[in-house]
């Protein structure tokens, strides 16, 4: 089984982006709610809006259960308010539901949180354990920086986290660390804000001792980790420098890497120095990158092409493909057995 | 020959840090005007400052020449104000003007420039020609986010930039894209904030039409170029679902990477994907990581062994080496005749 970890729903049919627009329109005037009105979706645009995109691609690929969540770029938790951000959320969680209760051995939930800039984690604990008890889910995408760009909250290793990572150890669910779009025109979302949040969520796990405090939380860096991988030596000699455990010993029994990377060289390099045990397989589809590159005629974010070429053990590619997943993400056993 | 393009005065003597430190404590009291007091630093001082350190490491590893900038990290531009950062840096100038006059075939000169928040960029020139005119300095180090980690100036394809271009075009002088330390907690200095703005300001090189604006203006971006080469495939991808031209046409007649990259893999992987016209060697020494890596029995930072490893050609070794930096810096060549 191939086992995807990071997949967005970015094909979700027009009238999910209708109600956003409403939303969004409706905080014009403050004197109004919170606006939360219907989302009429049927089930055939469901899957009319799957089809031609993930299904496909999956069927096209070879890999059969995609770790499915909202849309990161719209999460845009620094829209509006709180109430924006809790509203929004449960209609995206909501939506991830239906493709998964649809499409049970192909999508695997992982739930977007109703954060806000300034409001505590701890509000997010609420919609964490609806999407988790109630829907299924088996992770969270965590914003590191609810302002968008701004980046006004405290670093991840901050006390400020740790009501939600004790509902996530309670729930044994894994976050993957995964802002979304920037309001600030120095970063372009999916070329610079979302890398560099990789790679500062990265650095800050080193800055501190979170899984002394939380041995058994687990974050996954999307995107291959940021930088990370490029600069390992960085990172370790940091690391030594700063009198830290080495990297193995401090981070890596808790933090995964995927394989969102989208050229051959990167994915060598990533399965080079990154231990396999901390890599799941993942091609952010359809997401960041969806155009064919003109000098393989391949898709770039047809990351399982690059996988597939390096010439690894069938114990090795289990774990990238299968193994890891299943370890990082446990609540994933229970619903691949329906 | 070989030139390290990156180097760092890392090592000044304390009566550098002294006066900084007056200057800070000054700024509580703004009754008082700007503090500028005398710093007194002997050429003995500076010898032994260097002995030990930058041309000690020149001896051991086989470089020849550095070029030389104050230490990074400490041009904060975001501490006190306009009037703050220029006498303090140009008190930093005039110490590697006086490194580089003691000794003129080991540093070249390049110039921190007094960027402060909110003060556009033309505020810079008079510096930056006094550096080049006057200290015979060949290149400067561009601050793409003064406010130190809260990213408040616009992007560097803004037309806020333009008047610093100019001049740059007109001196025939390069800047590296190089912040300086955060004052935002979320952001490591150099674990995370450096290779955060390498990868930004790519990006935004990528988003905008600069170098058909400025065709013979040329950027390093250091650290390797930050996430770029790892994630090579997806600025390519990005570029083509963005229209943009390939980037080679786009960006690489303007735009270069240094070898700050500490361990082999990443160096192998930044020769791969970047045409070695675009590299420059560089060690950044002595500077983020000091360390030696215990698995190599070699400095993390001791670059030129990676890079001696790989299998160049003699002509590919030379561009690295020397012929890109004198490209590049063009004005170096004068120096290095003296």
């Amino acid at each position: 089984m191939i086992i995807d970890c990071h997949g967005h729903y970015t094909t979700a049919p027009k009238a999910l982006q209708a109600y956003r627009d409403a939303q969004i329109a409706a905080l014009k005037d403050p004197a109004q709610p919170p606006y939360d009105g219907k989302i009429d979706i049927s089930d055939d645009q469901i899957r009319e809006s799957l089809e031609g995109a993930q299904l496909k691609l999956q069927r096209e690929r070879g890999t059969d259960v995609t770790i499915f969540s909202p849309r990161a770029s719209a999460m845009a938790h620094h829209i509006g308010d709180v109430r924006t951000s809790l509203n929004w959320s449960r209609r995206c969680n909501d939506l991830i539901h239906r493709v998964c209760t649809l499409y049970p051995s192909n999508f695997v939930g992982v739930c977007q949180l109703p954060q806000s800039p300034g409001v505590p984690p701890s509000n997010s604990i609420e919609e964490l354990e609806r999407c988790v008890n109630e829907l299924g889910f088996i992770g969270c995408n965590l914003n590191p920086d609810p302002s968008g760009g701004h980046w006004t909250a405290p670093p991840l290793i901050d006390k400020y986290w740790y009501p939600i990572y004790e509902k996530m150890v309670e729930l044994d669910v894994p976050a993957m660390v995964h802002v979304s779009s920037s309001c600030n025109p120095v970063f372009h979302a999916t070329g610079a804000h979302y890398i560099n949040a990789d790679t500062t969520a990265f650095m800050q796990f080193i800055q501190g001792d979170l899984f002394k405090d939380f041995p058994t939380l687990r974050f996954i860096i999307p995107h291959g980790g940021g930088a990370v991988p490029f600069h390992w030596g960085r990172y370790r000699g940091l690391a030594q420098d700063m009198k830290r455990p080495v990297l193995e010993e401090h981070l890596l029994k808790n933090v995964f890497f995927d394989t969102c990377v989208y050229h051959l060289p990167g994915i060598e390099l990533l399965l080079k120095v990154i231990p396999v045990d901390n890599i799941l397989f993942g091609s952010e589809m359809v997401g960041a990158v969806r155009g064919i590159d003109p000098r393989t005629g391949q898709y770039y974010d047809d990351t399982k092409k690059y996988v597939d070429t390096l010439p690894l053990s069938e114990g090795d590619r289990y774990k990238l493909f299968e193994g890891n997943a299943r370890r990082v993400y446990p609540r994933i056993a229970k619903r691949l057995s329906k």
